[in-house]
Formats: structure tokens, C-alpha cells, sequence
């Protein structure tokens, strides 16, 4: 794999949790006042966190959320049933506070940070925009890769930098969000790549498509597939299929899943388009594996093909596919009540409760 | 069927959610600056809410939640992993605040009560204890019925009084857990004969059981549903089948189902015990379904069977079987956030963004 400068310091970092946390956990989880595994999906995600903040769980968790936002080239070929201004409309509403991962980031006390990495208009400066345009959307991936190089490095280095003000910020638990009409087509050339799977298994309606559309679509993509790998790769370069086929903001998230995951975060996925940068990464580096945590599954087809890849099970499975962060962020009080049960519970031993018959 | 007079007053004053506010809610919902139905599960979640609220929706919702506690007679059987002493130990633990319930209660802020009605021991009395003992422990349902008509209508009194405590409280989201060794015994029992289905498709291992233990359980349930139904029936009055093979916080918790939908409370069922209780409500009358939200959906492999036969869709499914009201108390923040979404969201209009093109 051709590792980019821009990354090369950061993948040196990356260190996997221990292990052994996961064992100190499982022991602690089968000492509580509870029948043994009964807490279901909530222990084994316990026992990561433990393991990912190296045994020391320090409650509440500083919790916040990444919206990366850019247009993309491909918006031109029909491919959305938004018109490409919805980006930049959805980003003001978002500044606004007036979208769905807002009303979410508030009720769930997640600080909330827009990153325009390249959305096709200005916007003026507010405290939760970070304004770190690289280009006014990607390039038409039809046409040509979506990034040239230095687009790439560019934008792989705002989600670094933005891993490091969340590290500033004394932040923990990171959901990792996105919008930008266009990006499921991205998103599902992304996941044909990495996966193995047929385009039309991992390519859905998006915000909306009807047959038609969605036909539009699956034409598009399989022609950009063939025009940037016209050799049949069993394991393609990721960088390489993120430049061709991918955009600016899953660019950032890439970068952000590889900064977070080396300052020890609890990285939330969310949807397919955040999931798909999280599978990047884990394609770049498998290192980032332990950090990761599902959100939820989404409803767009590849999503589900996307954790099957990176080997990790979705905490909500409520038919969402909304993106924003909002499934991330929708898994938060689930994750935090799984670290208070693991905190809090009396053990058997302290409560005095006598433990199942062997 | 059989109406006891105690419950008399109850049914008559149950009238279901007007489903005109459902299309009221599905206006606005497909209103709000996101795809048209990309929220999932959380809009016919809102909706049902907003047609049991008549419209009118006040948040911050009061949140509770009432764990019923009772022994069981059928404990004698050796059809549980743990000993009967575990109920009340479980629920001392409870009233020290050392449970996964009082753990959840206290996160996500819901007022806990325990409801004492039968268990085989005595407390002292504490403010988040209701005693309303009816006797200590259910009657041997294999020797006998499990319940006297008299103590079943006493427990379904008791269920009666505290939905109208919750009333009296302003509490609007209801949360039903129960504590019982035993329990599931009793539930599979009642699942069998609501749903038509085999004693070994609804039967699993409570607490822990191992697969001898199981099958002395299948056995149990067999002959007790023989003992008490000898007759194949397709119909079985629902009163009967709790009075024959229930327990007393089941009926409980029926009573409490009945009279929370009375008072058009926000009811949220836990795992397979609580949702049996709430079955033989909907079997009592079907006016309860309206109310009913299905927290999660349980390990336990009759739970799916039941929620099936209500007709409500579980929020979660985290492969939990605990009970205690935990996958209840665990869906609170998603039924929350499902009505801020509603309640908040910019409109289309409102924001300035482009809608779907035709």
C-alpha cells in the first residue's frame, strides 16, 4: 500500500487496546448482580471501553459530534433525488440548529462541530462551524478521481487535525457524522471496492430514489468502477479507491477515524457513508479495529456489507438512513448506561446474593 | 371470558388512541428538513405517542418504573438456576440501589418503585418500596392453580392501584419490570397457551439453565398445562390462564397494564415476563394496544412470539434477558429523542431547503 506522507506519523501511533482489559472486564461483568451474560450486546461493549481507556473509565464521558461536510462532482449525472444545494441548505440548518442531529447533540449533550471540508458554497463564521475547505466538492468521479493527490492529502489532514482538537477538547466518546448530496454513490463504489460484493448488493435508493433513479445510479457507478480499476483487484489499495471514488468529507472522516483512534477515542460510526471511511481505515490499518463502535445499521443495502468487513455488530437496528451522525448519536445513552452498569452494580459478593445452582 | 368485578370499572374506561392524530403526525413528520422517512422506527414512535398524548405532547415526559415482585410456588419444581431466595434478595438489593435497574433508573432519571406482591419474605419499609403483599409466593402451579380467585383478584388489584399512583404523580412513560425466580416458567406457560405455539418453542433458559434443567422445565409446563387445560382449546380465556398458571406479579402487572392505558399512560414492556403480562391485557381487551411500546426484545425465545401476537415491533434488540424493567428503562432516551425530533425539527419551509424532485 502506498502510505501517504500525510499519514505516515499517525499510523505509526496507532496502538491497538490491550487485550487483556477485555478479560479483567469479562470477569468483573460476571461478578455483577445479574444472571451471566444477561446484560447481552451492553457487556461485551463494556468490556471494550474498559479495554480502550486501558482500565481507567472515568464517568460522564466528554461526548461530542463530527458533521463533515463537502458536495461531490457526481451530483451532475443525476444521482440524487436532492438537488446539490440541499448541502449547503442542510449545513446553514445545521448552524441553525434546526436539523436532526442538532435536536440529538442537544438532548444527548453532544457537543456539536460542522467541518466544511468542500461544500459548494461560503458560510459565515459560527463557533460550531470549522471551516477548512479544500475544494468547492469533489470532482466528478465519472470523469476523473475525485481528489487529485494533493486534494486527498489535504483533506485526510483536516479529519487529522480535527482528531487533535477533539484530543484538545478533552473529548471521548466521537460520533462521526456527514452530509453531502451524492455521497451514497460514493459511498457504495467505496464498498463494491473493499467488500468484493456487486454494486447493485451495496447500492440503495439514497434520500430517495425510485427504480429509475436507482438504475441511474448503479450505472454510474459500475462505469466509474471500471474506468479507475479496470483490472479485476482482489484487494485493491484503499487510498487508491478513496482518491477515485470517494469525496472530501469521507476523505476527513478517514483521517479523523485514523487521529481518533490514535489518541485512544471511542469512535462511533454511524451510517454507511460514515461507515465507509471507518472501513478505509480499518483497509489501511486494522490497528484502528478496537476503537470502532457501530451505531447503529442503516437501511442503505452496503451498510450491513460494510460491518460484516470491519467485523463489528451494530448497537440499533431501527431502519434509520439519515446520516448526520444521528444513529451515532442515537447509541450514546446505550453505551453510557452499559459503562454505569459496569461501574455501578453491587457484585454477588457485596449483595449479598447467593449465585446460580452449578 | 370471565370479567371479574375488580376490573369491571377499568375496561369500561379504557378507550384506544384516536388514529386520527397518526395522520396528523405522519403530516408533520414528513414535514421535517430529512428524507421522507428516514428516522425508521423513531416516526410511527412519535406518532403513536402524539395520538396517546391527544396532541398534546409536554417535554420533558416524567419518566418511572415499577418492578413487580413475587415468588413463585412452582420454585419446588427445581425449574430455576438460581434458588427462590434470590427474589428477595434481588429486591433488597434493589431497595440498596445496587441493581442493573437502579442503575438505568438513576441515568436515565426514572422515579423506581418495587412493588411487593408476594414475595416470600418481609422488608422494611423504605420509600421506593410499595408493600402489597397478597401472599408469600404463588401457589404450585403444577399441584394446583398458582392463584385463588381471590388472590388473583387482589393482585390485579394491586396493579390497579398503582397505575393510579402513577396517575396521581403526573407520570406519563411507564416503565414494567418484575423480579421472580420462577417467572419464566409461569410466562412460557401463559405464552403457550395465548399463541397457540409448542411448550418448546416458547420455553428457554430462564436465568441460566442447563439443557437438563430446560427439559424439566418443559416437562413442568406440559403437565401443569395439561392438569389445568386438559381440553385443547383455541380460545382460552385469558383470565383463566393467569389465574391457572401465572403468578401473582404477573397479575400485577396486568392490572397495572390496564389501569396505566385507563389513565392513557405511555406503557413500555420489558422482557418476556412483562410482555406476558401485557399480552393477557390485550387478550383482556385489545383497547391496551394503542398504549403499548415494546422496549426490547429478549433473548428468551418466547418474547418474539409474544410481541408478534400483540403486534408491536420491539425498539431494541441487544440480546438482553435480565428484566427487572431494563430493556424498558434502556428505550427511554430512543422514545425521548423520538419526540424531540418531532417536536423540534426545522420544516422544510421553515429552513429554506429544497425538498425531494418529483
Amino acid at each position: 500500500m502506498n502510505v501517504l506522507p500525510v499519514l505516515a506519523e499517525t499510523l505509526k501511533a496507532i496502538v491497538p487496546p490491550d487485550p487483556r482489559y477485555l478479560d479483567q472486564a469479562r470477569s468483573r461483568l460476571d461478578s455483577l448482580t445479574k444472571p451471566l451474560g444477561s446484560l447481552g450486546r451492553l457487556e461485551p461493549l463494556a468490556a471494550q471501553i474498559y479495554a480502550i481507556r486501558s482500565g481507567a473509565i472515568q464517568l460522564p464521558l466528554k461526548k461530542a459530534v463530527y458533521v463533515f461536510a463537502a458536495d461531490h462532482g457526481v451530483t451532475y449525472e443525476g444521482v440524487s433525488a436532492y438537488p446539490r444545494e440541499v448541502t449547503a441548505q442542510m449545513v446553514q440548518n445545521f448552524l441553525n440548529g434546526g436539523a436532526a442531529i442538532n435536536v440529538l447533540a442537544r438532548l444527548h449533550q453532544a457537543d456539536l462541530t460542522v467541518v466544511d471540508v468542500g461544500v459548494d458554497a461560503e458560510f459565515s463564521a459560527v463557533a460550531a462551524l470549522h471551516s477548512a475547505k479544500v475544494r468547492y466538492g469533489s470532482r466528478n468521479l465519472l470523469r476523473e478521481p475525485a481528489m487529485s493527490d494533493e486534494e486527498l492529502s489535504s483533506a485526510l489532514e483536516v479529519g487529522l487535525h480535527v482528531a487533535h482538537m477533539a484530543q484538545d477538547r478533552g473529548q471521548d466518546l466521537l460520533a462521526v457524522g456527514e452530509m453531502g448530496i451524492g455521497n451514497t454513490t460514493a459511498a457504495s463504489a467505496i464498498t463494491a471496492m473493499l467488500t468484493g460484493q456487486q454494486v447493485a448488493n451495496v447500492t440503495g435508493r439514497g434520500a430517495g430514489l425510485d427504480a429509475a433513479g436507482r438504475n441511474t445510479k448503479l450505472h454510474i457507478i459500475r462505469k466509474a468502477l471500471k474506468r479507475h480499476f479496470p483490472d479485476a483487484l482482489t484487494s485493491p489499495d484503499p487510498i487508491d479507491v478513496l482518491r477515485c471514488v470517494g469525496g472530501l468529507e469521507i476523505a476527513a472522516m478517514t483521517g479523523f477515524t485514523l487521529g481518533a483512534a490514535r489518541y485512544r477515542k471511542i469512535i462511533i460510526c454511524d451510517g454507511f457513508i460514515s461507515t465507509s471511511a471507518a472501513a478505509l481505515a480499518y483497509a489501511i490499518t486494522p490497528q484502528v479495529k478496537g476503537y470502532l463502535i457501530a451505531g447503529h445499521c442503516s437501511e442503505e443495502p452496503g451498510h450491513r456489507h460494510l460491518l460484516r468487513y470491519i467485523g463489528i455488530p451494530a448497537i440499533l437496528n431501527l431502519g434509520m438512513h439519515l446520516g448526520e451522525g444521528t444513529g451515532a448519536v442515537l447509541a450514546m445513552p446505550l453505551i453510557e448506561s452499559a459503562l454505569r452498569l459496569y461501574s455501578e452494580m453491587a457484585t454477588f459478593a457485596s449483595a449479598g446474593v447467593s449465585e446460580a445452582e452449578a
